[in-house]
């Protein structure tokens, strides 16, 4: 088992704080001797730091490159650009993992850009809270989340230290092809993210005919529009890398709309069938083995 | 000040529960005699009495109408029925509230129904949880929560006791025109009820190429799908008894939803605006004075 050695953290955010956060109490067997934090913004790696997201901050990029265990915790956007730039210069037998939640696009970047002398695995975290930024971060999110990892090429080895990067986190390793987990987030996550913001403009438009709307703002509104707060670019980074997913997922909802549209005006008996069927839906999908 | 008096709530489920629990731990000056409850389930009467939610089971409908208070905490369709049942036979200076998500159908129901003798007024209080009956209910739902009168008639006595009664469950009144409600509510609240449910069997439908969904459902979907657990007769309900506003807004934003399928593959700057115009919008309508 190779123990994970000098790790760096590039991006200090709320995913790599929390995950900083985690390899800091992690178990000895997992072999953590340092923790390095990059972030292109100084106040942020030292935020971070602050936090306990990790040693010591590394002041230039280059740096990272020295670290046994590199996480990429930026947009999925900066993580293809940092895999293009820096993908080259690896060492041969570090362990390098994302954090993103679109895969394909990663996998492909590090298939093309990353040796394979270099242990490169695609990486999703299912946890985070909304709000972005060091303050947001908690290690308890990782404590039993499941991390998706997506291989990147046929490489038993890397997909297992990666298994055991995730296990010394706190969360499961599950295994996953990038493009099906794609398929899936692109419903369950990155519409749900557009959908809170696109809901969240059509209350505001209904303050067009004098209304105080916020006064009618209640606990539905709120758990519906909640994913609106995230951080906008890191959310257009991960729907652009996942585009033709999301595309098909807001058409089918799209059209999905259009016809309850008619539905609410017919027979109140489809009505009730069809939120039966969205509640069965639900109780169906969390009562699977997780 | 009139006091309250006996109290007769109709529908002992989480929001009649809820209104009873509130009751009786209101103030002296309130002028609570005692507090009846009626649910055509008598289980449910049971359970709600067993917590707190009243003082007594009213065992026939006609119990009722002895009141001095009487509170509807049923359905919308309900709402209306039971007033179309009984509106006649109330008592003159009796006291008149309701509960349903939607007022336009209530108060019409009540303007034909009932005799201006009676003090009847449309309420809907701004809080609740997803899940059904006693079980669910909460009198700290209501502490601080608004809780919309529509007027149904213009009697500002009646609208004067209807927001002392408000006052002794801990809520704030806001008076509002039923029609001006309704059409609010739609988009902050009857729609998200349905997003969820169509979002849920979105994502269910992803398990069609064998997918196993269920492992990457993180808290993203769990906030967005939450209102799909809702009582499916009791949404359906409302929604039909807001049909007209509700289905503009679901054309909408299945319109909105088709646009953005083709924002994703565009210019990311589009994106970013979208996403930035969402955060701003939840943001604003969460800052105003509430």
């Amino acid at each position: 088992m190779s123990p994970l050695g000098r790790v760096a953290i590039v991006g200090a955010g709320q995913i790599g704080t929390t995950i900083g956060q985690a390899l800091m109490v992690a178990d000895p067997s997992c072999g953590v001797d340092e923790i390095g934090l990059f972030d292109r913004e100084p106040q942020t790696a030292a935020a971070s730091l602050a936090l306990g997201g990790g040693d010591r901050i590394l002041a230039t990029p280059d740096l990272v490159l020295r670290a046994d265990t590199i996480i990429l915790a930026v947009p999925v956007g900066g993580i293809v650009h940092w895999v293009g730039e820096w993908g080259r210069r690896l060492r041969p037998g570090c362990l390098l993992l994302d954090t993103g939640s679109s895969k394909g696009m990663v996998v492909a970047a590090m298939r093309e850009g990353i040796s394979a002398s270099v242990a490169a695995v695609g990486g999703h975290p299912i946890c985070g809270a909304e709000s972005p930024g060091p303050a947001a971060a908690s290690r308890a999110m990782l404590a039993g989340a499941r991390f998706v990892l997506s291989p990147v090429r046929s490489d038993p080895a890397a997909m297992g230290r990666a298994a055991r990067l995730v296990e010394c986190l706190g969360a499961v390793p599950v295994s996953m092809e990038a493009a099906l987990h794609d398929r899936i987030v692109a419903r369950s996550s990155h519409l749900p993210h557009l959908l809170a913001g696109a809901l969240a403009q059509l209350c505001s438009r209904a303050r067009d005919d004098g209304a105080d709307v916020s006064l009618l703002l209640g606990p539905g509104f709120l758990g519906a529009t909640r994913l609106a707060v995230a951080e906008p670019e890191m959310v257009a980074s991960f729907v652009v890398a996942n585009a033709s997913p999301v595309a098909a997922a807001l058409r089918e909802l799209g059209a999905e709309l259009l016809r309850l549209g008619d539905m609410v005006s017919g027979d109140p008996a489809d009505l009730v069938r069809f939120l039966e069927a969205g509640a069965e839906a639900r109780r169906q999908l969390l009562a699977e083995p997780r």
